[in-house]
């Protein structure tokens, strides 16, 4: 049952799921906006820039526009960055036959509208058969076949079911969940989370302070996604704490390192800088904070994090923010 | 509201903690079983051995036997290793007054009985006093005085508040909970995948698999603690996810540096020798074991590392058998 697959971006995680899937023996076309960047693709048959070291197998090809990536595609994968996924599903959309079914595995809010990136796919395509992807997965091991799991997620249980068979392979172990809501918002706030381990890690804190905002952070991360209608028992899975802790202590993360930075002293647009590639969770800590204060729900760490990005507090006045609030009872709200 | 604090064990967290108590002002009295490492602390105002580099301030003492170290004290606190919690409790009772309240830190399942730690105190003393102090904190950072949080958790709400007012510091964070068997069953089972997680940084897997054994490792000791009486929210808590994660990516967790070597190919048996102090998880993983088949609770990956760990399996056998599984929604049972 192999299958024709269409990659819209060629970041690090489009080409590391491209690999992932012409190895297995499918069909992949993939895309990007810059040319430049495919062609040396397409010379080198390896993603230098953001995935080097690993060659590609004859079923991975490097096609000019999305129109070709997904002419007689099964499936549309999009792997395009969280706030140009608007944009690339609408350059997309005159291609997207009723039947392809879609799997988004970029992790983010839209800035401004505040929407999740399912929320843009069904506006803009209401019978869309939509699938998020998302787990504890660095591009980095995927593409080198190291043990991963991820969840994909539907309201459509026989989609994700679908997608489940095309993607799992005997390292690249796929989960099936019906609750769309909580993945993304999973995918999403982890992010902001990472920035703030980050940002412990560059004072010079330890694993016990990373460890208790971690902790803290998956909570007040919870809070947000009930009222937004999420099932609670997702962040308790590979897209919760699952991609939370891969996000917030590994040095591949971008956002942690970007985090450190700013722990150290760096200023949060020259850390962006450094970093080079895009540090999602500058965009979503903003589009998060607005989004808890339009639903009421405390979010100390998320704010405390939005304030320190935005130079208008220090990292070490965040942390004794948070360090100094009343005494609690573990399970009560704030 | 100064008070007496006799601490029945000198090893690294026994220590740390006399330390942050005394600094704060309380008068504290250590004992040890280990006259000679005693003396050693004595001499030198700092314990070289388990904890080099922190010097004691005055008011911390060091006392010859659990008789003089809780005499005149308000708080009893229990540092002993886990396996020897029964025998240290026997030769403490004595001297444990009505009024006087137990914290114990230790961690874990005590073989043979498979008693949780509290169990065995009321046992031996039913009208017990008894609180227990768990969460995400490596002795080394707390005795530095970095950012730390903690909960206590008792049946007696009150007891609980008591020791949160006695050990909270702005740099030691103390969160209450109600639920003293989700809280010691967390900080026993995260051992287990604490060894898990090294063996699989030995064989030289990435942050990606070891995010997903600690995901589905928190799933199975959710199950196995809700089956014993639990509640599952603490186990999305500090004494739980957060210790966990403290414990699996830390190079201060014993049991990990232990599975580590476990997963480069030495020998259980070796590897613990080399640890060098005591890595609990080996024994957890047998009382975890025993317990989830007694109650009838599926514990793929703890009997996984059981196996492996007594040789009966290799390292990347397990992790094959845990890969290979069946498709699942990941919010299934098993």
């Amino acid at each position: 049952m192999m299958k024709t697959i269409g990659v819209i971006g060629a970041g690090s995680w489009g080409t590391a799921l491209a690999i992932t899937l012409s190895n297995k023996g499918h069909n992949v076309k993939i895309c990007d906006v810059n040319a430049e960047h495919l062609a040396e693709m397409r010379t080198n048959r390896e993603n230098v820039r953001y995935l080097p070291g690993i060659k590609f197998c004859d079923n991975l090809h490097m096609v000019d526009s999305a129109q070709e990536a997904l002419e007689g595609a099964d499936v549309a994968l999009f792997s395009a960055p969280a706030q140009h996924f608007r944009s690339a599903f609408e350059g997309a959309l005159p291609y997207l036959t009723d039947d392809m079914v879609v799997v988004n595995v970029a992790k983010g809010i839209e800035q401004g509208t505040l929407m999740r990136l399912s929320e843009i796919a069904y506006a803009l395509k209401p019978d869309v058969k939509y699938v998020v992807l998302s787990g504890p997965s660095h591009a980095e091991e995927v593409g080198k076949a190291l043990p991963t799991t991820v969840a994909v997620a539907s309201k459509d249980m026989e989609l994700a079911e679908y997608i489940q068979d095309i993607f799992m392979t005997d390292r690249f172990r796929v989960y099936t969940n019906d609750d769309v809501c909580g993945v993304e918002l999973g995918g999403a706030l982890k992010n902001i989370i990472a920035l703030g381990a980050g940002i412990s890690d560059g004072i010079g804190f330890g694993d016990n302070a990373k460890a208790a905002l971690m902790t803290r952070g998956i909570t007040e991360m919870c809070r947000l996604g009930v009222k937004l209608g999420a099932d609670i028992a997702t962040f308790s899975g590979l897209t919760g704490i699952g991609d939370l802790i891969v996000t917030c202590t590994s040095m591949h993360s971008r956002n942690r390192r970007c985090g450190i930075m700013i722990g150290e002293g760096i200023k949060p647009s020259e850390a962006v800088e450094k970093v080079g590639m895009v540090v999602e969770g500058m965009f979503t800590a903003e589009a998060a904070y607005e989004l808890a204060k339009r639903v009421g729900v405390e979010m100390p760490i998320t704010e405390c994090i939005y304030e320190c990005i935005n130079e208008r507090i220090s990292a070490k006045d965040a942390v004794d923010m948070l360090m100094g609030r009343d005494k609690k009872n573990e399970k009560h709200i704030n």
